[in-house]
């Protein structure tokens, strides 16, 4: 294997999967996110450290491709899992593309570790059975169907730029979705400065102001249910 | 921290994370699921391995308790991720309501890891855009929607049984959704044994005839994107 496509886990260290690190530690090329942990690549000593910030996806794919050619041992680590939402597919193709052999590390996502960590249920018995899982844009870069949305039961986890919010929750509640829906945004989930949020869908644009980045937004009946106790564990931790 | 409530991952002792091998190594009881690898469970050495095969969800809740409230070091070991349809849910309230203190270790899910072991993306451009997951059953224990989920764009992620796959597909359709549509049954996702189905919504219950627990079913256009070249290297690996 020369290039692996792992996941770095939503950023607690603890959280990287065992095969993640033993990859990092025995790496000659990291291409790392912004969003992982500094610990995480100071376990790659031997390593040359490479940024992904500042450079295109482009880029990106040529250095894997350029690396993983002359036969190096090329960790591209990603926050959260590759391929939720991560375009780790683009550079899975470009691998293939260029015939150099890759291997895929799932990692923790963002999106499972929301009820362990922030406490807010995505599904709950007789509230919510299913959830839909989107970014704030839609399949063809365009705006999101809040029609169909509004339509859909369940919950909602909308992985975004905070930025958007306030335009998709008022696309949903213009599309016929409650204004007194709950509605809850984490903020830096598994970090030591995680904050979650909560508010309904006609607040949480003006609830959620200030947060950083990376932040997920949920939408549904289960933010009611949001565990407490969790949710004050996590602030005191 | 008394009680850990840990996700193993989907199977790979590989894909288990740095803190659950932590918890693991160190417990006085590991109470551990049937779809946990054997390997994980040798690492508790010096622990009261007890299979949760058997038991009720009652008797779990009320080992951990027990334990708990002697202060011992409980690990709650289960398959992929305790709060993706895992019931972690049950096993945290029953342990705040005890008073027990309790830590709850995110872990990869198998719906995290499809893409990038089963090679079939869950989102892709210009074709899906949002993922719904759901169970086989509705929140109320009874049928699914079928008129709803047959209206939902995307990709519909399900686990079940694989027994309710064919009642399954026959609802989709008849209510409305292609007969034609791309389907997936991914069995023992990351396991040695990892088996990948691929048919269309009419085929699948058929194609997935004598596949292994536990399995999850894809449907949607994405499947027609899966890769061909990750599926061989799965087989081969």
């Amino acid at each position: 294997m020369t290039v692996s496509i792992v996941g770095a886990g939503p950023g607690d260290p603890g959280l990287v999967t065992v095969r993640a690190l033993e990859l990092v530690r025995a790496c000659e090329v990291l291409v790392y996110d912004r969003l992982v942990s500094l610990e995480l690549v100071m376990e790659a000593t031997g390593a040359a450290r490479i940024a992904r910030d500042g450079l295109t996806q482009e880029d990106v794919n040529d250095l894997l491709v350029h690396h993983g050619r002359r036969g190096r041992n090329v960790v591209r680590l990603k926050g959260g899992d590759p391929f939720v939402f991560g375009r780790g597919a683009e550079e899975v193709e470009a691998l293939a593309a260029a015939g150099v052999p890759y291997e895929v590390v799932p990692g923790v996502s963002t999106l499972t570790a929301l009820p362990g960590l922030a406490g807010i249920p995505l599904t709950s018995r007789g509230v919510a059975a299913q959830v839909t899982v989107l970014t704030a844009t839609s399949a063809d870069g365009g705006d999101l169907d809040y029609a169909h949305l509004a339509a859909t039961p369940g919950t909602l986890v909308i992985f975004m730029g905070l930025k958007r919010l306030a335009h998709v929750a008022d696309g949903l509640i213009l599309a016929g979705r409650s204004v007194g829906e709950g509605a809850a945004v984490v903020s830096r989930l598994s970090l030591p400065d995680c904050e979650v949020r909560t508010g309904t869908l006609g607040t949480i644009a003006a609830v959620a102001d200030g947060l950083r980045q990376p932040a997920v937004a949920v939408i549904g009946d289960v933010v009611r249910y949001a565990d407490v106790r969790a949710l004050a564990a996590l602030s005191s931790s």
